[in-house]
């Protein structure tokens, strides 16, 4: 008897997988009782070059050589992309096959109908890979706090802007150097958007909430907030705040009205925080539940090696599953049950802001501006003033807000900009002080 | 259908779960898919006063109420000690039970047993609450890591000890003072010895390497070292240098001579990594892997409702199985096969090295100190003289340690106890830069 694995893919990930899966072979079947083997993998190119190069026979192009091939019982899905490895996956547990991906974008959009299908069909997806890499932020949240109702999930979630900050924060480097930078080490893509623009780590937030709370939120009802409008001068009043920068993935139960707050944006940590201390490309969540109170995790998120450490890790749990004899896997925790339409608007979300106003050197600038603030009932905790640039005879004014709705400080904000002063747009960064 | 409950004692952790099970009904019976019920609990007196009043017909004082039930599939042991803990464990896996347990004590000292007693019966001990209240590590360590050659495991795995070194950290107190303040806080037992001595520590330390390396190490085998020789004076030099001190446990497979090396005693680490932010009550432990690099975790490791927390999420684990109808169940991952004799004797383990010497104010102390240093090949990597203290004409000398096996060091020790100029015992403290 052993479990035999047919993989969707054979790029830097599943690559990964195979060479954990070849290299570790009797540390694999010790853990599992008996040997798991990978037995095909789908490719577009059977001639192009690999890394890790596979056994002969191994790669093909024909995607039913895995998916319903009826040796195989446990189907990774590291190919990327929704089509076609959502019809793919779809067809896999039609065929009774399990699932393992890594695939992120598919599940946060596609989640609910790959789930119902699972649970139709009485077969798992796992996909501890597609969130944080080879943090266990997936198998922590189904089940080691399973016993918890949880409060609040935040996390670091994507390791290039991570690094970005962490580059204009140390070095006071423009976002501009500090990208490129990203790119020359291979942290970032050529074309980097779907991280720098938030929408990499939204997919990745839509799954924890999913996972939380069992509702998967569409991303156009999420406020998403990449890093790219961040400068320099930001991390600095930062700094003499007491705070850090980081995008930052929120999800939490508002206890006062049971509504979830879903969101994405740069925001302003304590500096002494641990998340404050993640650093680089590396990841991390923050997980506070009822009865464990606040669990940290934090690690590498992406990578090949780590990457499959968290494929090979789940497809270790279905072979076990398979070996232990269980008849009809119930996919976990109510997820064939997924509501979509539990989201607070961003508008109604209260939360504390960072503003810095690019403003003229003129007498009753602080005033009006803090006249427009309390005509729409932001209350005001701190303010500094910065010396004249003279070339553009601009000031900086830093203004730190108590918590208020977000529809107020834009009401705030667009009464503040008719006001005339302002030599540049001003800066919004929300803060987050996690308590 | 449903799962059904019986708890081996019904004090601070048992009240929890207690708590959990009847707070979170609809919860738990949503992860599970179908209802948990606690059927019996025993206790020493039934009629003593409890903090969540239990159902009436709950409590008894016969453990066979709760041992061998056939109507209770989970035995939750949360009494504590190693008799009558131990027989009852080893009788309810007779009977065909599950067994969930918070007892570290046990497990470190009768795990093999209990665990071959699990593999021969075909059923589960599940021990997330052992090591780290509701810190995920055992999951971590079983099930997200497993794909992976584990390198290494450091931890600070005891509260009470981590809230008396940040105390003495940040609030320069002597040990007393901050054993005292812990103590009156409830942080500390009347009787603190198990947790300032190191065993606490050591009997999660064992269970750590035992789930890393399939080795139970026996606690006469580790070095142990608790916190109550260290002084103000050292953590003062320690931040000068650019160190925390912890309570670190470690487990690690030197890849020089692939012996493994066991250890629980106080550490000087790096001020900067995520570990020395882990302060007061909190826990953390980092497991470096082959494939997923460093994985960091941290939380709460103790009190009522942290370790239920953990508790019931191997409950719900526990009744999943069930659920999904694994017929026989496999004990994880070669614990039936636990090796007890791999251990590296402490004298072979290198290490760097803090040494404080208490010297007299006379000439030549310093090159007498550092020819026996280099007589048993110890080489000085920083050297710290500071001022004569007046009233006892006392110099410290401070000096950080090139790497060297403990037993060369001691060896130098000796040699420099011979000559005479010490007016007290030197300190040493281990210098571990996690890299």
């Amino acid at each position: 008897m052993q479990t035999n694995i047919g993989l969707l893919g054979y790029g830097t990930v599943g690559e990964g997988v195979a060479r954990i899966i070849s290299l570790e072979e009797t540390l694999l079947s010790q853990k599992i009782g008996w040997p798991l083997k990978l037995s095909k993998a789908l490719v577009r190119d059977l001639t192009a070059p690999r890394g890790f190069p596979p056994p002969p026979g191994l790669l093909t192009t024909n995607p039913f050589d895995v998916v319903g091939n009826p040796d195989i019982q446990v189907v990774v899905e590291v190919m990327g992309g929704i089509e076609p490895a959502r019809t793919l996956i779809l067809k896999a547990l039609e065929f009774g096959q399990h699932v393992v991906t890594a695939n992120k974008a598919l599940l946060a959009t596609c989640g609910k109908e790959i789930f119902e299908k699972a649970a139709q069909t009485k077969r798992e997806v796992f996909f501890e890979a597609a969130v944080a890499g080879a943090i266990p932020v997936i198998r922590t949240l189904k089940e080691g706090l399973a016993a918890n109702r949880i409060q609040s999930v935040f996390g670091i979630l994507n390791g290039t802007t991570n690094y970005i900050l962490t580059s204009m924060s140390q070095h006071a480097t423009s976002f501009d150097t500090a990208l490129a930078e990203a790119k020359s080490l291979g942290y970032a893509e050529a074309d980097p958007t779907m991280d720098i623009e938030g929408e990499d780590a939204a997919h990745k937030l839509v799954l924890l909430t999913a996972l939380a709370y069992g509702v998967l939120p569409s991303l156009k009802d999420i406020h998403i907030e990449g890093i790219t409008k961040l400068e320099p001068l930001d991390f600095n009043f930062a700094a003499a705040l007491g705070y850090v920068i980081k995008l930052l993935a929120k999800a939490a139960l508002n206890p006062e009205d049971g509504r979830l707050e879903v969101s994405l944006n740069p925001a302003m940590l304590p500096k002494e925080h641990l998340l404050s201390g993640v650093t680089g490309v590396m990841n991390a969540v923050m997980v506070r539940g009822h009865a464990s109170g606040d669990i940290f995790l934090s690690g590498a998120g992406a990578g090949m090696l780590p990457t499959a450490s968290a494929v090979v890790g789940d497809i270790i749990e279905v072979a076990r599953l398979e070996q232990t004899g269980a008849q009809s896997i119930r996919p976990s925790l109510g997820w064939h049950s997924l509501k979509g339409d539990a989201v607070k608007p961003a508008g109604d979300i209260r939360s504390s802001y960072y503003l810095r106003f690019s403003v003229e050197d003129r007498p009753g600038v602080l005033s009006s501006l803090a006249g427009a603030f309390a005509k729409h009932n932001i209350s005001i905790a701190q303010v500094i003033q910065k010396g004249v640039d003279p070339l553009t005879n601009t000031v900086y004014l830093v203004i730190l807000t108590h918590s208020a709705p977000e529809r107020d400080l834009s009401h705030a904000l667009e009464l503040a900009g008719t006001l005339g002063f302002f030599t540049a747009k001003p800066q919004l960064i929300r803060v987050e002080n996690l308590n």
